[in-house]
């Protein structure tokens, strides 16, 4: 028994793997292979239409949001997000919370000025900033919702005067929140919407097409948006493992059911850990990510040896991000409350014998 | 017995299918699914190794040139590569032979000047231009090496005093040809490297950052190659169905054994249709595709009916494109001579019946 905890590329529901590997040889009973398939065939466009579809009514979106597929991945939008949104001359104010936040800032600069509003690289990004103004003459409002790396998140969504951005890569649909307050969010598919190879933006249409600047067709949301997703040839297979696990995550109940579960499981992991004092989350208590749980161990030696058991015990992608070290245990929407469980009993044992 | 003549996304070989699907169950036997493998793992990094050593390859590529598999399609590099090297003031030469080189025209336009040295659009892109001039101080003359919508292609490399740029993407790999001489090539890897959701870009450094912009980190080829196709997230699943399409041809003997077996496709494709005046191929005769064949029927009523006759023989793409009609046959690499000979035997029959 696997367990996988990886932080993106991640776990998918089993029926999407099983789901997707039947239709690689086989789709829809047609015959014919997903990866050989027309995109512009009406059997793509039900792909297309039910996967838009089931995001929109997970989100609940209004009128005024159009939901597009795009390529290229949450990087991408780095610098895609101000070269729609913002013009030579202004300001767009960013949240600096950790190293895509930071990335996010660099690209914007290529576009514009950007006000960095408040940071917490002081402390290797291990908490949240809070307490900052945004300026109300922002061209808009970035952050990002959870930082993957250092395992935060913010849990409410900030007061903004500015129209609000934001790269909801790795918690997107994970809890239940209003996301017709955004402007803009953007996410890689990687590990709540599917498998790598798309990522998925939500776009409020009254923020378009007020940059001076010419822009490429395929760096035009407002193209995208047009032409449904599919202006050139889409990631076919991409999408449709996004359908299927949106499919899943509705069947299930939705974002409030999810939710539910991924609170369940954040809450075992953090209670054994504070439980545990061989164990030590890094970030500040009330800015903990449900998605991302980072620790570490005072003793390198033990660190080793609970690096050993996880390895033995079939638990893959728990060692922490390189610049933060220790562990790292991700906890998106497929993973199974069991997988935290046997985590959980593992770390237990594994503490009573060291004590 | 389904044959697919679709004009991209296209067949793939029957071996890759059934690779690609076992690998979304349980990837070389580690337990995890292909979609949930970590693109930072070794796992996944000897896949990256062997699609572009085997890229490497196959094109028998020089140490001055990289490879680097990038997303976004061959729509993306419309502006990527004018972004990467058309400076402002400098002229960069196009050749207009078909719709998607006037889409490249369009988007180089954005960055730089452009000389189109000639174009085929007077008789609706049904030949190549020739006998034209390429001046020797533009920054690249660009090209379409086979024109997919219109069934023509380029049957050899232009002399040019200026750095070729290709796009191959519906004939890479489809014929021998020294594609050390080009400065440039990219392709969707849909018709003849994978699947949808990926591209391949090969690009002889030296003409790398010598533009005064400053670049976008994901728009800059240097940092793709300085992280070996890892510079984010990459479309993992489709890398992985491009090296397995690449280790099929490189199996079957390389180019040049495909070639043959394309030759032999394209032959008795074209014989038929001369053969057989029911038919009319619509390109100039040097000018024909051995990837994309185009035709009509003169009498519409027949071309229904053809086309009818088709679909209930398991011909699958065989519909031309909506700007030219009648029918578009694709022989990529993956589609066996046996569906040619399956479809030039109902020709025949078709027209001795209608005679």
């Amino acid at each position: 028994m696997i367990h996988n905890f990886n932080a993106g590329p991640s776990i998918l529901p089993k029926e999407v793997f099983e789901q997707a590997s039947a239709a690689i040889l086989n789709f829809n009973n047609t015959g014919l292979s997903i990866l050989e398939l027309g995109h512009r065939t009406s059997l793509f466009q039900e792909v297309v239409d039910e996967a838009l579809g089931t995001a929109r009514e997970l989100m609940k979106l209004d009128s005024d949001h159009e939901i597009i597929f795009l390529q290229g991945g949450a990087s991408t939008q780095f610098f895609q997000v101000p070269m729609n949104l913002l013009n030579e001359q202004q300001t767009a104010a960013y949240l600096d919370g950790g190293v895509w936040g930071k990335k996010a800032i660099k690209e914007a600069r290529l576009y514009g000025h950007v006000d960095v509003v408040a940071s917490s690289k002081d402390r290797n990004y291990t908490y949240i900033p809070k307490d900052y103004k945004i300026p109300a003459d922002a061209a808009y409002f970035h952050y990002t919702t959870n930082n993957t790396i250092e395992g935060t998140q913010m849990h409410s969504i900030p007061d903004s005067p500015a129209p609000l951005v934001a790269d909801m890569s790795s918690d997107i649909l994970s809890r239940v929140m209003d996301f017709n307050r955004f402007a803009l969010i953007y996410a890689g598919a990687q590990k709540n919407i599917g498998a790598a190879g798309v990522n998925m933006l939500v776009v409020r249409k009254d923020i378009l097409g007020k940059v001076d600047r010419p822009l490429p067709s395929m760096m035009d949301y407002r193209e995208h948006i047009a032409a449904g997703s599919l202006l050139n040839t889409p990631p076919v297979f991409a999408i449709y493992v996004c359908m299927l696990t949106l499919r899943w995550l509705k069947a299930l109940g939705g974002v409030p059911a999810i939710e539910a579960i991924n609170n369940r499981k954040a809450a075992l992991l953090y209670d054994t850990l504070d439980r545990l004092p061989i164990f030590r989350p890094t970030v500040a208590r009330e800015d903990r990510s449900k998605m991302n749980v980072v620790f570490v161990m005072d003793d390198p030696a033990l660190e080793q040896e609970f690096q050993a058991l996880c390895k033995a015990n079939g638990m893959v992608g728990v060692k922490g991000h390189r610049s933060v070290g220790g562990f790292r245990i991700s906890l998106y929407n497929a993973l199974p409350l069991e997988s935290v469980q046997t985590l959980t009993e593992m770390m237990n044992e594994f503490a009573l014998k060291k004590a």
